[in-house]
């Protein structure tokens, strides 16, 4: 770790945490001097916001629902939400469901009546500011795109996915409310806490790590560890599922100030190319990467072992590697996929993949260990 | 501890950390669209903003300083500075220095303008809003009130400490630069360090603690730990000062959401009477309050105290009492008062002292075990 000595944190204003809290939010959106709300959502879950649409219409708020694709949102849907949201004069937007709608929101609220166009805010800072105001209601425990400054959508033509970073996109709401995750099915709840986790300790394993994200980044692993397979064997169980939503709301607050590393830089292709849902691509690959990288930063994640309640030996290798084994049985023990032949990728896939990941220079700088298109192919053999 | 389930944070929506940070204000100010800024600090300190007040004439902006007094203030000085940024007709505020200047610069930005009064917003939420917006720069790490929503004002005819509390005196900007904490005595260092401790111990040890905020209190306790006698010991180590700031910011967000309990309440006679700096009044009465509350919840205590440093012995009464025990040796060690005695408080003053702090019901009600008057008066004589 090289460390880093300055740090900007961009947070959301507010942030409301308990079961059944969603109620609060139309208050919040009459306090805000909101009469028309877009709210957006997708199908298998617009259900959810049914009592939120009656509590708004009751303060004499307009809600019109935005129903989005169940899998990763595209241009064309971002395009669709933002017309929507002009056609109907929207003054507040509220995002419900996973990191897809979350991100579709925060756009929305981004690029709504804007001069600038979706081409044009794509990368880093590109962005010139915010056009509405918005509220974010996570349905999964995984992403954090309720705290984060990130929305990623799929570029269908260049079949490239495209991300607009700016603290521009941070919401300025946000609910964590246990109820609305208890109808995900297990595989959904075990692969975005992997990936919760995931951005967790590439947070704390980072070059550019810092103490205050360190802190977060811990608690985020302490949770996970505490409180995943409750979550996937225990639906119902709100303790449980609250944990998770706060153990991937850390995660989220780390990628703003500090980001990813190579789990997610590898990751890539399996999405792009092979449409793994990205809590299962991370999953895939989080064990190999970090065998990869304990080699040169032995002490981070011997950590990030006790943080997952591993005995601390005094040997941080072995500490280390027995941190990487406890994810792994924590992964098999919430049943999903092990490996990338699992979801459908074969040996011959794997050059090709290689050469792609390292063009994601972005997040590979954030690493521990420098990764050349040699170790990448190492790694997806490992995991193959 | 009763825990509770529901959590409303009411955040800063950005911080920025690190040496020099300071000069990253003035462009915060130009990007939020302001010209005539009010910049509210106090004579000792006021040298600390003179780069600031360049930086901002360099990007066309006119600071305007207002002065206040070196201790606590008055409901007069906040009349006079809400009144010179009528003046000016001021578009932004930046309040530099301790609790004090912070707290004006907060009531300046919710009542300039605004048709409230002080006298109609003192009390818990009657604030309607803000009017201003606010950056805070904090140059004592103690009292964390560039992030909480608490304005404290002495009200010098009913001779008074009176309290306005409301998310909307939460900044908009907070700046944590440890190379404005370095010219502090060594007695300011100390006291209000203990300070920042007392916040986030009063916080774990709670009724209404909740595990969010226990992460922060934690985390608070520990860095105190490790860096207060540093940052008395070498004013000029910016590393133990960083580590200050950002322990006095996690005491200060534990303020809003759980708030204080027993030692802040038996404080406030000291300071409302006694004229007793508000961390000198809190670090006397810590290791009192601590062993009556200790009894009640052994654990909690023994937590603090590992967060402390103390070896887990596992038990947690002995465990709780190493804790007390080291927060002593670290008081003494920064050379602080010790006794009620030696700030010239006499033993025929203790009934009237108890009396007083009994009515503080805000906060007792926070207390892990009940406080009588007799309970608090023989606290006091503990202390004497």
């Amino acid at each position: 770790m090289t460390g880093r000595s300055r740090l900007d944190l961009y947070q959301v204003r507010c942030v409301r945490i308990g079961t059944g809290i969603i109620a609060q939010c139309a208050q919040d959106c009459a306090d805000s001097g909101a009469s028309r709300v877009l709210v957006v959502t997708s199908a298998p879950i617009a259900g959810l916001a049914d009592g939120l649409c009656e509590a708004l219409r009751g303060l004499s708020i307009e809600p019109h629902i935005w129903l989005g694709p169940d899998g990763e949102p595209t241009r064309k849907d971002v395009s669709d939400a933002i017309a929507t949201a002009v056609t109907i004069s929207a003054d507040f937007v509220i995002g419900i469901g996973g990191g897809s709608a979350l991100d579709v929101a925060k756009l929305v609220t981004a690029l709504a009546g804007s001069p600038q166009t979706f081409d044009e805010v794509v990368g880093i800072d590109q962005l010139a500011g915010r056009r509405l105001p918005l509220a974010c209601i996570p349905t999964t425990a995984g992403t954090g795109s309720e705290v984060t400054p990130i929305s990623v959508i799929e570029d269908e033509e260049a079949q490239l996915k495209k991300g607009v970073v700016s603290r521009h996109l941070v919401p300025d709401f946000a609910y964590l409310d246990a109820s609305l995750t208890v109808s995900k099915p297990r595989k959904v709840t075990a692969s975005t806490g992997i990936d919760a986790l995931t951005h967790c300790i590439e947070a704390y394993a980072n070059k550019y790590s810092h103490p205050v994200v360190d802190n977060w980044a811990l608690e985020g692993i302490r949770l996970i560890a505490a409180n995943l397979e409750k979550a996937c064997n225990e639906p119902g169980n709100l303790a449980a599922r609250e944990a998770m939503l706060l153990a991937s709301h850390l995660g989220g607050m780390c990628l703003g100030p500090v980001n990813t590393a190579a789990v997610h830089a590898l990751a890539y292709p399996l999405g792009g190319e092979f449409h793994v849902p990205h809590g299962v691509a991370n999953s895939l690959l989080l064990p190999h990467v970090l065998r990869f990288n304990a080699e040169t930063v032995p002490q981070r994640y011997a950590t990030i072992a006790h943080a997952l309640g591993c005995p601390a030996t005094g040997d941080d290798q072995a500490d280390a590697q027995a941190g990487i084994a406890e994810i792994e049985r924590m992964s098999a023990a919430v049943g999903i996929d092990r490996r990338l032949s699992d979801v459908g990728i074969s040996s011959n896939a794997l050059p090709g993949m290689a050469a792609a990941a390292i063009t994601v220079q972005r997040l590979l700088k954030n690493n521990p260990r420098e990764v050349t298109e040699q170790d990448a192919l190492r790694i997806y053999e490992a995991a193959l």
